[in-house]
């Protein structure tokens, strides 16, 4: 659906600002608690049991950009949803789990009433299923363009949270699900984040070190790789989605799923895997490669440098 | 300064995405710790003294979108001063003190990177002042626009946060500062946000309700006002801005002050003036009337219908 139209009387314009967040209120429900926990003061208190004692707590933002992030052909709903689901996909890379999200939404007042209604409701039925509720957020004009900002507060699920800098040679490199194809596939905007898994594997001692693939494979592993390391990835070890060539799994990007290091034998890398497959069934857990000295010999492995993931601000 | 430029060299698509963000470092310096405090993981990780036990965690955004909150005659830094100041003037208004912010930026490619550096500076220069880690962000590509949203969490400095919802019938009005032409005298980007006298505010039992005026008086006293009941305003009482006329301190907006209600005998109202006077030398303390029940006369009072603050969305 195209978010403008001409037609004032099916604009936000025709609310007014006090009308629209009355409906924004009723949009979402009750993924919004009520004020001072919910919108409608200067800041949004969290419940003081926000944070237990003993988590750490997270911060994370990401927005979604008419012309960017989606466009006329994909449902106003599905945008609402992937603004969280991609936030919750950050904490769930860090073994995190919701607290509460702000929304900032900055929009021409020719936005449709109606694409608006469904983008909140796509993002209240998430809300929802991830227990996040939705304390607040800011409405503001911004002629010509529609750009939602959320902003997650979250807190650990272990003592510790899990960062991209944990990781050491000889350590396995893992992914969960498939990769390639997001956006052909309409992955981009139906993803499930993966925060069991991600809590599940904080838990684990021996993942050394975790993020979500978003860029693509190719380009993000760079984040997890140490000083005077490299990687030693394996072209058939990578789980592809159907339909999809190596490039493609490699360098696509929104796959959001986890990616990880795993301290250990090899032993303990396949005794993770086993334990996995147990709480997870129906989603493949692939180790595809390992961490090098920067001076081993790749024989075999991927030159990941002719493989490029997604470059923003190009 | 116009923030886009049609030279490719002076413009963030110049730099690309992983310079870029190493210069966001360097500009920010001290304003940003290191990861995982810091950017550069999926989440910014909060100390685990975030939060102090007894006190309540609080959560606000606000954004500053080219074309509605600066033009080309706002210096780049002031752009983002004025940023982190109208979230720490939420955050005062509920007797907060910031514990970390996050920014989301959708900018165009032709972004001027002198702009972008000035925007940054002023923004840690704010940071610092405030000691408010900048401990995060995200940067996405907005073809032709430029929106810098920001995400503030806080907790509050006594064991409440002080909302717009405690005012009662007989609470008398208060104001600080001076209110109206801050647009004209340049007030809305250079102004301090009121922290330390919102902590003060906060710790008086006697302060019922608060909020920052950023839309004009007119319009946002009535977010205090409760049901069955009326403010009685006095114009002769109402502080304004050297060459200010009524009006203007009723309807000009982003005036960034403190607006609160005051419980008890007009006696106990000037003892919190009187106080006040002595903690905060150099800034007025202005009772400006009264909540009224919604039936009783008017006289001499202002028609508040007959001013109108600022409407977003139109």
């Amino acid at each position: 659906m195209h978010p403008f139209s001409d037609q004032p009387a099916q604009t936000v314009a025709a609310l007014g600002e006090q009308n629209l967040l009355r409906h924004i209120r009723r949009w979402l429900g009750s993924a919004m608690p009520a004020a001072p926990h919910g919108m409608g003061d200067d800041c949004a208190v969290l419940p003081a049991t926000a944070l237990p004692r003993g988590k750490r707590p997270l911060l994370t933002v990401d927005p979604v950009i008419y012309g960017e992030h989606f466009d006329d052909a994909i449902a106003p709903r599905a945008v609402g949803r992937k603004l969280l689901a991609r936030n919750l996909s950050d904490l769930a890379a860090m073994g995190g789990r919701p607290v509460a999200a702000v929304v900032s939404l900055a929009l021409d007042p020719r936005t449709r009433l109606d694409w608006l209604e469904a983008f909140y409701r796509g993002l209240a039925a998430t809300a929802r299923r991830h227990q996040t509720p939705v304390v607040g957020g800011d409405i503001a004009t911004h002629r010509g363009g529609l750009v939602a900002s959320l902003t997650l507060a979250g807190v650990t699920t272990s003592s510790r949270a899990v960062t991209r800098s944990g990781a050491a040679v000889g350590d396995f490199i893992a992914v969960t699900g498939v990769l390639g194809g997001s956006l052909s596939s309409g992955h981009h905007h139906a993803f499930t984040p993966r925060l069991a898994e991600g809590a599940w594997l904080a838990a684990r001692r021996e993942v050394s070190a975790m993020m979500d693939v978003s860029d693509g494979l190719a380009k993000d592993l760079h984040a997890l790789v140490p000083a005077r390391a490299k990687p030693l990835l394996f072209g058939d070890l990578i789980p592809r989605r159907k339909g999809c060539d190596l490039r493609a799994a490699l360098t696509d990007g929104e796959d959001y799923e986890l990616l990880f290091t795993v301290r250990g034998t090899p032993a303990a890398a396949a005794r993770l895997a086993a334990d996995w497959s147990r709480a997870f069934p129906r989603t493949p857990l692939t180790v595809i490669g390992r961490l090098a000295p920067a001076s081993a010999p790749s024989a075999g492995a991927l030159d990941l440098s002719a493989y490029h993931g997604f470059e923003h601000l190009r």
